[in-house]
């Protein structure tokens, strides 16, 4: 899986064929993308519905479950 | 932020005030949702529209390209 920047300027690193983690500075604040994207038939890519955007306050609580997330899909 | 298990008995971790990532299984397959979540009037929690389902092979590139997120935000 590959990484890049998108249309906007913003940089992505690709988790599957068709979703994305990217970043973005919307009114000063810094964004944490997570989402799909389709190609539309001139080839762009674009967002699209499946997703979210965190704040960096929900960034960090994710990363702090991460730990015990994994602990459960081991156990699963 | 707390955590617990969902009206469907999936534990979830919260990472907002309506935020949530969770574990579920589905068709044998493990699944990760991070998710937005709105109360009903009745005062039941349901999840909105705002989120993702990945699956553990997207979940792991996730986990992967957190430490070059992270680099990106802490250079933001």
């Amino acid at each position: 899986l590959s990484q890049g920047t998108d249309g906007d300027g913003n940089p992505y690193w690709e988790i599957g064929n068709t979703r994305r983690i990217s970043t973005a500075q919307f009114k000063g604040m810094s964004l944490i993308n997570i989402r799909e994207y389709y190609t539309t038939p001139d080839g762009e890519v674009r967002p699209g519905k499946k997703g979210i955007s965190l704040t960096l306050d929900q960034y960090s609580a994710l990363l702090k479950a991460i730990p015990e997330v994994n602990e459960k899909l081991r156990a699963d």
